[in-house]
């Protein structure tokens, strides 16, 4: 027995109390005749004081702690003279009677405060050490919580965790499957999956109702400033459901997280139509914590010899409130922001109405304050707003549109991380368009059922199909999609036939599902959460990283232990595999 | 909305209600103008009319129906005239209103039946259909229920789940890794962890000071009976600890398992040294369900003649009670038992004790009655107990009666599924010594730490050393083990010494946790339970692969997606790979 309490737990009632502790020297300090030494652990920061006129020996042997050494103290609960309010324990100290050193410590390369002074690159190298911090340390405890309480309710209800294979066989489409390859099977190989599709939907087949689990997933893709190789979803299926039925158990299991989490009452979840998603904010995933709605002007500005507009497909534009005393210098900076070669508009239209109701623009030459106040007038706009307008082909304009309205929500402090705005993105297109290969792709996989009412569509109109698929958002954030899949083998043939595979491309590629759900497969849906986004979200974290434990950097490697690395020729010998890089 | 209901909610305090249930056809069958069909989901079997005469449409749609098809019914609660006590809803009926087929079926290869005509093989092969059975599900119901159950208990004793990642650096002793080819890294290898053992250390380093996890670890190995190559661990660790507090705190979570899951109340563990362990029944997991410990009699036979027990370096015995009536052909089948080359005994000595008093063994020519009685008066055999002998070396031969031993415990029915015996083996040998390499290797690993008292003893004695190690054994399955582990450097130094590492070689291998080591290692220590173990045991099984949801055979293939198998040459190309197999 190291402690009989730990840094965190005593407080005034514990006065005289005796006690054992064991944790971290924060720091030490000496003042006059005494050592401080704020002892660290999990659970919080006790003060421990040595008095040289009381226990010289000891006073002297607390002089020597240098910073994050091991120790096990005794002694006593007193009451603080200086207390300070900011600690739970901030009321006590420990008068010690007896100190051991348990391990003393390097110094550490970096100072393990909330406020440290080591790089990214540094606290990567030594994670062991950044996760002391207590703020990273919370992140990982949020996590915990979270996903406990994930489990709970699903458990609750039914819901069965089941853990599906790691080691896989490939698949054709499996082009970013990591492989591995297999020493009794030499010459072949598993991959690591990239989701568990299959296997849940196989255990919908096997009438097991309702699973879910958390559950690793792997991707072999070049990392993108948020993704990692290794990455943990909330995966869940339900049979005998209907969209309805997964919207409302994954609500609620949102809501309860909230209120389990962060005692956040979320209301109902606001439900956008994909459609509606594109033409109000030009995103699939809109941040609803702020308005600032796409507003068309198209028809209000053709014809009056502003080729540039005239010839656009679509003019949109938002309504900055407040914002029409920008210097030209600030209006300088979002032209130059939507320009960005990741943005690639070719420039940015202003109206100004000034807080006196004067209208000025950049396009006064073409346009009469008439004509200007038509578009105030369908924006709604109040004196001293600003309206923002981009022009060109639709969907890249509405992109560009998308952008420079999260820019402006920024820039006006309407993107706060303590507010939490969710909402449901319905009503997906079941096939995209893909103008290289001149053919439809499923917009998410060939097993999403398409909405019963446009299934006439699908050989005439296939674009204009509408999928049971649906996003969750959260503060523009995708946190998880799923979709009610086809479950009956006429409409999966016309799906592959609009798809243009062929019957022997279709068996070769998805089979074996198709050959399991010839013995009674039930209708089912389903639905998948980023675990990791979702974490980030709950800590206003700005990367995944900072909710994972051991994390990878963005060439896919582990900087603390150097991993991937090259392995003995013994290895690679005994799975008959060579190494065909040029040297 | 599929249901309203599933097959297993309805009683008699339902009646007249209106329904709709929806499932699986289990079995239909005509009586008279009636068609009862079975209809299953996962919650249980509800039987459904269909009368002729009030509805011949109806009926004769249902007279199409066949196994397994999926349908959905809708009608009326009502009270059985033949009610089913073996069924919770045997006791109600749903007469019919409205029969839609939700899909068809083809006929399954096997039937979907506790008593199914599918063979192994088969249902591997569909092993989603498998799945379908309720002796298999159930399994995996059992599974989530203990998983759930684990996380309880160790989330309200503040333990942390924290996620370790498995994509890891391939180290110098995993040679029975997976490996993973990197895409981002050519010719660089990730490794699959066998056990998060580094990461957990870590985590200890880190401050987390309570760590559990219930993750997938990975060896590529040869597949005995009752090994997977991806295999579940309950994986925990915590700091400022000593074995007494992970003894009391493990003990208690398998009591409250046994509690919550199967409603036992298991007493305090029994420890039983190692030592003893072998002393008394051959094994460092013994089942203690049975007594039938070991009696040593070298002492009572040496000097009488017989050459094979004069020469025997171990004679020890088990007393099998009420088995003096054992025939001739029984003892035969003993001798030859231990004679299989699996157990490699030379042959078997017996003595029959009687009911009458009498004394009958096959050693009557060099023994005496007299000796005989000494050797059942140290059994403390009554009349009608048969004593069953062998020698040789010590170590093989407690070995070979251990095996004698459980035989004798299954032949006389002492092996109970239904019961339970939990034990903790403790005091592990710290070193093992391989006669061959002519060196002493770490029992468990080089960080676990020796007993204080043993220390001494590490330079002159090492094989004598007792490590802080510890397995939890429940009815002769080893479900856990962990151990205390070094977290002094200077101690880590000696034990790699006496393992023989020069300071190079304990670097290269395990450099690493030694240098996290110097920056405020807590003393830490923890423990490991094989889930799929603990679940087979709870479940009565008798292999670990009926609590997987998709199991590999013994090569380890995956026969439902016949994985490994081989990767695309591009796939091969892009990972610079090439595989060197002979044509």
């Amino acid at each position: 027995m190291y402690r009989t309490k730990t840094c965190g737990a005593l407080r005034l009632t514990d006065l005289n109390q005796a006690v054992t502790l064991a944790g971290w020297v924060q720091k030490a300090r000496k003042f006059g005749g005494m050592i401080f030494v704020d002892l660290r652990d999990r659970y919080g920061i006790t003060q421990v004081v040595f008095n040289q006129d009381v226990n010289s020996g000891l006073c002297d042997q607390a002089a020597k702690l240098g910073r994050e050494w091991v120790v096990q103290v005794k002694g006593t609960v007193a009451e603080r003279s200086n207390k300070n309010p900011n600690l739970p324990t901030g009321e006590i100290e420990i008068i010690a009677t007896e100190l051991t050193t348990l391990n003393p410590s390097d110094t550490p390369p970096f100072t393990i405060e909330e406020d440290t002074d080591g790089g990214d690159d540094l606290r990567m190298k030594y994670r062991y050490l950044d996760l002391r911090r207590t703020s990273v340390r919370s992140n990982l405890e949020l996590r915990h919580r979270m996903a406990f309480a994930v489990r709970s309710y699903l458990n609750e209800r039914n819901f069965m965790e089941v853990e599906t294979p790691v080691l896989v066989g490939s698949t054709p489409e499996g082009a970013r499957d990591f492989i591995v390859p297999s020493r009794m099977n030499p010459g072949e190989f598993y991959a690591l999956p990239q989701s568990p599709q299959l296997f849940k939907q196989l255990l919908m087949v096997s009438g097991f109702d309702r699973y879910f689990q958390i559950v690793k997933c792997y991707r072999d893709e070049d990392l993108r400033a948020d993704r990692q190789p290794e990455f943990t979803q909330i995966d869940c299926e339900m049979s005998f459901v209907e969209q309805e039925d997964i919207l409302n158990i994954f609500e609620g299991l949102t809501q309860y997280l909230f209120k389990a989490i962060k005692g956040i009452d979320i209301p109902t979840f606001p439900r956008l139509p994909y459609a509606d998603a594109m033409r109000l904010y030009g995103s699939d995933k809109p941040d609803t914590r702020f308005g600032m709605q796409f507003i068309e002007i198209k028809d209000l500005t053709t014809g009056k010899g502003f080729g540039v507009f005239d010839s656009a497909g679509y003019v949109g534009m938002i309504c900055a409130e407040g914002c029409a005393s920008y210097t030209r210098k600030q209006l300088d900076e979002l032209t130059d922001y939507v320009k960005r070669p990741q943005i690639g508009a070719k420039g940015l239209v202003y109206v100004r109405y000034d807080a006196d109701g004067t209208l000025k623009s950049s396009v006064d030459k073409f346009y009469s304050p008439q004509d200007l106040q038509g578009w105030i007038d369908r924006a709604k706009a109040q004196p001293g707003d600003l309206l923002l307008i981009l022009c060109g082909e639709v969907e890249k304009t509405q992109k560009q549109l998308s952008e420079l309205r999260l820019e402006m929500g920024a820039r006006l402090g309407l993107r706060n991380k303590n507010q939490f705005n969710c909402l449901w993105v319905t009503d997906f297109p079941l096939l995209e368009y893909d103008e290289e290969l001149k053919r439809y792709f499923a917009k998410h996989h060939p097993f999403t059922s398409p909405k019963p009412e446009d299934i006439p569509l699908l050989e005439s109109r296939p674009g204009d199909v509408r999928a049971n698929a649906y996003d969750m958002v959260i503060n523009g954030v995708e946190v998880g999609g799923g979709s009610i899949r086809i479950y009956n083998s006429e409409l999966q043939q016309k799906m592959f036939s609009v798809l243009g595979f062929s019957e022997e491309q279709a068996q070769a590629q998805f089979g074996f599902l198709m050959n399991a759900f010839k013995y009674g497969a039930p209708p089912h849906g389903g639905i998948a959460f980023g675990l990791d986004r979702l974490v980030s979200l709950f800590a206003g974290l700005d990367s995944i990283r900072d909710c994972i434990a051991f994390p990878k950097n963005n060439s896919g490697r582990d900087v603390m232990f150097d991993a991937p690395s090259t392995v003995s020729q013994e290895q690679l010998d005994e799975l008959h595999l060579k190494i065909t890089l040029p040297l």
